[in-house]
C-alpha cells in the first residue's frame, strides 16, 4: 500500500464492524486513509432493531462522504447475527478464497455493501474454532509485511484471543482462548472483584503483581480454577493489596493462555507477531519476558489494509493502480 | 451420635449459616435433630443491614423453639461480613482447636451464640486457601464415621468447590477449585450462554455432552480458556444441541477441576469421600468414572452431626452423656 502522503481520490468506504464498534475508513484507489469514524453502533448496539438498525449505522457514518463509492465490510457484522450472514470459510484458506466467499447486501441508498465471511477450522482433534475480523487484521499485516505469509503465527489479544499460524499466504488453523471476556466476567460478576480497589497503586507494585500471575500460572498450567481462587485469598490475607488484585488476576489469565499457546507452536522458528490495541499487546510482551518465549514484533491497527486488500480481491477497485 | 429415635429434650440451637442460606437444628444431648427449619437469609440477604439483620434472621428462625438453649454456628457468619469474625486457624489442625478459636456474640435477648472459625493453610508453594463451613462438614463426616479420621480425602464440590486432606483426627491442607461460580457466571454473564437453550433434552443425550466435557478437558488440562469457547463453535455449528451445551459447560469445568485434583493425590490410597447435595456430588461420579478415578463414597450433608461435635467441644453441652 502506497500512494501519496496526502492521497488521492475517494475511492472506497471500508467498514470494520464488530460486536461493540463500528469503524470507517474512507480511502483513495491506493489504499491511503483520507478520513476516518467511529461510532458505538456495533451489531449489538444498533440505533435500530433488525436490518433498519444495519442501514441507518450505514448511512449515519458516512453521510459526510461522496455517495457511490463501493462499501467493502467485515467482523461481526457478516455474522448471523449480522446484516447479512456471510458463512464461515474452512481454513486453510487464502485471501482470495475469502475475498470470493464474501456477500453483498444493498442499501436503500442504492449502495453495494460487499461483507467478508469469517473462517473457521476443524482440527482433527479437537473442537472447531472460529473467527471473524482477526482474518482482516491478518490480511492486512501480510499486506504490509509480504515476508510474514511465508511463515508466521500471529497473536491478537482481546475478548477472544486468537493464536493464528499462516504458512505460505494461507491461514493454516487457530486457537481461541476466552481470555479477556474472563477476565471481565471474573472481575464484574464473580466474587474475585469483590476485593478489588480502584485506588491507583504504585506502577511497581501493579507490575510486580502481573508478574507474579504469570509466572504462578505458568508453573501450574493445568490448575487455573485453583489458581484464580488466589485472587481472593491473596486479598483476604493482604498478601496483595486490593489495588492490584485486577493486574494479579490479567497475569494469571494472559500466563495461562501463553503458556498453552507456546507450549503448543509447530514451529518455534517461526516469527510471533502481536496485532491490536497497544496497552493489551504491552501485556503480552511483559508475559513473554516473563515465560522467556521468543520477541514478538508489534503491528498496530491492520484492518484498514486488510479491508482494502479483500476489496481489490473482489475487484471494487479495477482501475487502480495495483501496489498492495 | 445415638439416642432415641424420637429424640430426647432439646438441648442445643444449632446454625448452618451460610453466605445465601440459613439452617437451624434443634437437637437433643446427644446431637439427635428434632427440627430443622431453613431460610434464605444467608449473610448477604439479611432483612436488615449490619448486626440487627443477624439478630432478626436469628431470631426468626428460632422463634418457635424454647428459650436459654445455648447456640452453635458455623459458616460464613464467622466472616469478616459475618456477625462476628472468627479468625481462620492455621491448618494442619483438628476440631479441638477449631472449636478453641470459637467466638461468642450476645443477642439482644441475652442468649450467646458461638461461631466456630473457618481454616487457612499456607503451603510452602503456591497460595494461602481459605474455608468456612466445609470443615464443620468433614468434622460430621468424622464423627459419623471415625475410621476416616486415619486418613481420607474428601471432595466437597460446590460454588468453590474443596479438596481436603485428613490425617490423624487433622485436617492437614486443602486446595479451593472455583468449578461452580465459573459455570455460573460464564452460562450467565459470558457469551457462552447465548446458545444454551432450556428446552428438556433426552436423557442420553444430556449424559453424552457432561462425558464428552469431562474427557475433552482432562485431554488438555492446560487448556481451559481454550476448550470452554468450545462451548460456543460446538453449537454454532450444531455439533452439539442448544439444550445440552449447559452440561458440556459443565463436564468441562469438573473434568478440569478433577483431572487436576487426582493428579495431585499424595496417598492415592487414602478413600476418596463426597460430600454435598446428591445430584452435583453424581456429576462428580460420573467424571471420576470417566477418567478412571478411585471408587468415591458418598456422604449426604453432615453439617448438623458437625456443628454438634464443635458445640461438645466448646462444653456447651457438659452434662450429656457422651456418645459421639
Amino acid at each position: 500500500m502506497t500512494g501519496d502522503a496526502k492521497g488521492g481520490q475517494a475511492s472506497l468506504i471500508a467498514l470494520d464492524w464488530g460486536t461493540s464498534a463500528l469503524r470507517a475508513y474512507l480511502m483513495d484507489c491506493d489504499g491511503v486513509v483520507l478520513d476516518a469514524r467511529s461510532s458505538n453502533c456495533g451489531i449489538q448496539n444498533l440505533p435500530q432493531p433488525g436490518e433498519a438498525g444495519f442501514e441507518k449505522a450505514f448511512s449515519d457514518i458516512r453521510a459526510c462522504w461522496p455517495d457511490g463509492l463501493p462499501v467493502i465490510a467485515g467482523g461481526m457484522v457478516g455474522s448471523a447475527q449480522g446484516w447479512k450472514e456471510a458463512p464461515y470459510i474452512l481454513c486453510p484458506a487464502d485471501f482470495t478464497q475469502l475475498a470470493d466467499a464474501s456477500v453483498r447486501v444493498a442499501t436503500g441508498a442504492g449502495e453495494d455493501v460487499v461483507i467478508a465471511p469469517g473462517m473457521i477450522c476443524r482440527p482433527d482433534h479437537g473442537q472447531p474454532d472460529v473467527m471473524r475480523g482477526e482474518e482482516i487484521q491478518i490480511a492486512g499485516a501480510l499486506a504490509q509485511n509480504p515476508r510474514l505469509g511465508v511463515n508466521a503465527e500471529f497473536l491478537l489479544p482481546g475478548t477472544h484471543s486468537k493464536w493464528v499460524r499462516v504458512s505460505r499466504g494461507r491461514v493454516v488453523d487457530f486457537t481461541t482462548y476466552m481470555t479477556g471476556e474472563l477476565f471481565s466476567v471474573l472481575a464484574r460478576h464473580s466474587i474475585l472483584g469483590r476485593l478489588m480497589s480502584e485506588t491507583p497503586a504504585e506502577r511497581n507494585a501493579t507490575a510486580a503483581a502481573f508478574v507474579e500471575g504469570v509466572a504462578a500460572s505458568a508453573a501450574e498450567p493445568d490448575r487455573l480454577q485453583h489458581l484464580l481462587f488466589g485472587v481472593r485469598t491473596r486479598g483476604l490475607t493482604g498478601d496483595l493489596a486490593g489495588n492490584v488484585l485486577s493486574e494479579y488476576l490479567s497475569g494469571l489469565l494472559i500466563g495461562n493462555e501463553m503458556a498453552a499457546g507456546l507450549g503448543r507452536r509447530t514451529d518455534p522458528d517461526a516469527p510471533l507477531i502481536l496485532i491490536g490495541e497497544q496497552a493489551l499487546c504491552d501485556r503480552y510482551q511483559k508475559a513473554l519476558r516473563v515465560l522467556g518465549g521468543p520477541p514478538a514484533e508489534y503491528i498496530d491497527d491492520a484492518s484498514p489494509s486488510g479491508l482494502y486488500l479483500v476489496a481489490r480481491k473482489v475487484g471494487l477497485l479495477k482501475a487502480a493502480s495495483l501496489s498492495g
